[in-house]
């Protein structure tokens, strides 16, 4: 497989859809075969401007279309790889087909990314425990660069991580690493994002009556990124709570997370250990001692920043992490893997 | 009928019906006899909380409850004003059997506010032109105090007014009725509304992403409340343009309204014009010659604002009016007639 | 002293002074003495709605001014009780004159909020351990009514609470008092603020461009309300840490709080134990187990809203506290004062 | 002069100059010489992260400075282009000195925008009158490429259109050219801007407490912009009304148009029209007839989109146009302009 290769995103319309769309039609070593989108098998072709009308092109020229979904027009335009921006059981659905006809896929639902049933149990997946469910479990990747880079590059399935698990897990990950922090003490993870988490479709949640100056906490002790965070941290699930809150805002994340030390420590011990962790990560940005990033530093970039505060004794840490719910939290990530399983530099289209 | 009447609310879970509820729990010559809150007649009852959970109440002490409607309902309690803040086609229903029983409506949809049937075309009302509907039309009364104070007294129906054309009637009214307006030149009204002018149900345009940060024209030559311009301020189709916009905040609505005069005109005798005007009328407020009102003057009061510029020449006149959709462009009007209604005093509970 | 009493307020052009003259124009017991509004000695007397608009009076007879402060003016107008909503450094200065001539006064600064100096160090107050400074704080009273309500009452100098305090201590004092949380454990206090806490004077934080569609941390480890918490919750430094963040709205907190329990608690169990801490409260809302507020319920009203999650395992509960800045956090707060120093009901002209 | 000529951004610390440096690091073209950046003379040199952090790099290589201006640094780095994106009186002074020296100047204020006196009036510039600025005005070429390609080719001076002139120009100018318009009726332009047109230094205005869940209209009959309209759509002061508003986004203007035509036309001859006036701009995007574009679609981008409606009668248009004020409103169309200097495709590195 070549950086050539024809890639395919099905899911269009939704947002993170749509940031896919946007990247890869820019993506400096794959604009010359742009991607094939793809709507539902039972819809007709439309123009991708009739769902996203701001991905207008001007000069009419590259008139780009949503074709219906058919595994048969998937082979006869030659696609190597697969994006899946569907909803988790349509994922679990079609993953097996696609294996099955030598696609690569990548995942941005929630279908793949769990290894443990205890941690899948809240998707409550039709196919559960299923021999071809087991199986391509087995299989799957979690698509974060910065922890999996090698397996990534020869994974047939990635399973591209959430929005909030890759806030907190990216901020997590090198102080659990070193193993300074007490995990008897109780994490924190205290994390807020825009509305566009919410998904597309209209409902009384995303209403801008009720988003807007507004601010709420939800799902508390049962949001479905935790086992994303167990797993991927090897934490206990008394070691850990995480709670979502819904900004007003369109987009962005923002995560506060707070540990215990088992040992004080310094600021620039703090800084270095990260800026060690993440030296070939060109996607994570750590912020100097003491700074901390906002969200509008990250919104509409690629980029996770990270930045903390250490109490005055060395023993108490406040980590804060943002980046793009859409981006690095989806579709930039997406795309990050795509690099590595094409053998791009991991970062290109992406900075 | 005594201010101690008994009024009802059908449709209470809207943003009008909302705001209906607040002002008459408060209103400090109904409070004692609080209103009865109705939904659709096949609901269960219901805490009022469970709907608006900001209007819960500290002590408990007073359970409201949503109650299904029924006629029944309505006669065993004795309740003599019937609020509908109903969708327009079901305003068209069950105002006849309304007044059959002798009860006196305020009626917040669109379905009786216009006289002419050409006007009344664009709602395609299913008993459009039966003689029971012709002969409630001619029943109804316009609900706009500030021109048909003495009509609304006595009415046993009155259609309250649209939000945008409240904003537009006032603003010109005094203009147009002092004859200075040059219709020839055409009367531009740009106005722009908060989200809640487009309801409570989840749609593609009341969804946050669409919403925030963003501001868009819609029903430009089409909109609904156009009519209700045409007929109180006696103008033709061709003497008036209204372009609605939908702004990304929650309430308000602010119309930049621009008139050529027949008579160059100094600012001062356009003030005096608009404060003669509304002389009587506690809840318009002019401001200053070249001092204009914002959204968020009016924001959560019942109050209309108007303020104007003109130019050097004493030609062109720019006003911005100003009013809470929710308020004066809805419950607080509704409620500024049932005052009038009651022989209370017209700004009781509104102020 | 009686509800009859006349009372000034001095620092009526920022939003807290703002939201007192409101409520106490309002105030049904105090609407027929209104407040005196006063601002800085060497200001020329101008029109309330000349600094707030949106208070305009609509009929001109209440021409409410704000005139220029001086303590003759206090003495000739038989001023009884002073609000000061001015900076803490100001209010050091005038309380000792306030205090000396007779007066009783409720401050909302910082300046008498803290007993022990180690809390104080933050503020550099300049007169920071003189004899007359020291001699006052021991006379004033910490004004947060759900738990010094009798001392309140007596108060000559009422120091009215910090906003994000308010939310914190109210949700953490039952749990604390009853000797629930495992205090080793660490607690840990996620607070986020609309805009208006960082006050009126236009900054760099306050821009809009800064501020909208944006959250950030600050004051990690070193906000100023943190040595409320300390002296009122009773904790050590290193048993709570405290991060507030600034939110895209314009009013309103919500603080998420995570504590561990030393024994498992039932959800019932721990509502009952919040209904019963603020049986007596009338401006504390309690929420079902599991039912948590959000911000807007409590925007622009005088309550403090607090619900909670607990664990599966009943160790870990999350409990969320709303309240808005300005009013439970500020001007409603001191009202509260204010009625029980009158001996009139605590929630008068508040609900 | 070839596209490797060395660019300079003189204010590069404001939202405009931002967006300069942000547009002109990415050009495909320009890249490999990336400007200098300048500030004050007498300031110290400091990062660009440090003003703006969003524009941080990951790797560190490119330690982008913001250096002190003075002529000497332009003249040893060999600057050929300086982006001017100061104050208009700033501007004054500075242009005749980079024309001495042989720079060619891309301005983004007002200064050199207006040739008749009485337009420039109301900027009160301090050399009004003298014989350098009057020479200085002649060769001024008023940037707007789809008006003035050619000029702008061999331009020594380029003043940058204002944001509402060049949403307002672009819409009107294919109808007035074509004659279509009776501007005996006058001509009403509604405009709305996001909160970055005003500017980044706080002020009341820019406060979020104000700009926020608001709309306000301000300078009316009164705003700079004004003269441009009048100059470039050749009309008289009586023909053509123009009022801006502060919108609570942070980018993007909207201007709501509306003209009355001299004979009725049809709507697809309306859209032929505009399509056949902007056959050669790749930066304005026409929208079929009937189908409006709204402040998301090209916020973020460097077009101006512009659609329209007409009346059932043929004679009365509505015209909405749109664009992102820092983009094609500023930073954009000032790269489009150096595209053009430079013999480059006019949309490079802006599509």
């Amino acid at each position: 497989m070549t950086a050539n290769s024809q890639s395919a995103v099905l899911g269009v319309s939704g947002y993170a859809g749509m940031e896919l769309a946007r990247i890869l039609l820019r993506h400096p070593r794959l604009g010359s075969t742009p991607p094939i989108f793809l709507g539902r098998p039972d819809s007709a072709a439309e123009p991708l401007t009739a769902v996203h009308p701001h991905l207008l092109d001007n000069n009419g020229s590259r008139a780009l279309q949503i074709e219906p979904f058919s595994w048969d027009l998937l082979r006869d335009r030659g696609v190597q790889v697969l994006f899946l921006a569907t909803p988790h059981e349509q994922s679990r659905e079609l993953v097996p087909h696609a294996l099955e006809r030598g696609l690569r896929v990548i995942d941005l639902s929630g279908a793949w990314r769990l290894e443990h049933p205890a941690n899948r149990a809240i998707y409550k997946f039709s196919d559960e425990g299923s021999s071809v469910a087991t199986a391509i479990q087995t299989q799957a990747v979690y698509g974060m660069p910065e922890l999996h880079r090698d397996q990534i590059r020869h994974a047939l399935l990635v399973a591209n991580p959430g929005c909030y698990a890759t806030s907190v897990i990216l901020a997590l990950k090198p102080l659990l690493a070193a193993g300074w922090v007490d995990t008897t003490h109780g994490i924190v993870c205290d994390s807020k994002s825009g509305v566009s988490g919410a998904g597309k479709a209209p409902s009384a949640k995303t209403h801008f009556m009720h988003a807007a100056d507004n601010l709420s906490a939800y799902n508390v002790f049962g949001h479905r990124h935790t086992g994303e965070l167990l797993e991927q941290l090897e934490l206990a699930p008394d070691q850990i709570v995480f709670t979502p809150h819904l900004l007003p805002i369109p987009r962005g994340i923002l995560s506060t997370i707070y540990v215990w030390f088992r040992e004080p420590h310094q600021p620039a011990q703090v800084e270095a250990l990260y800026k060690q962790f993440f030296a070939e990560s060109p996607l994570v940005r750590i912020f100097a001692a003491n700074h901390l990033p906002q969200i509008q530093y990250s919104v509409r970039t690629n980029y996770c920043d990270i930045g903390f505060h250490l109490s005055a004794d060395g023993r108490r840490c406040v980590i804060v992490s943002c980046l793009d719910n859409l981006l690095k939290g989806a579709a930039g990530q997406a795309v990050q893997n795509l690099n590595l399983m094409l053998g791009l530099p991991e970062a290109e289209g992406l900075v």
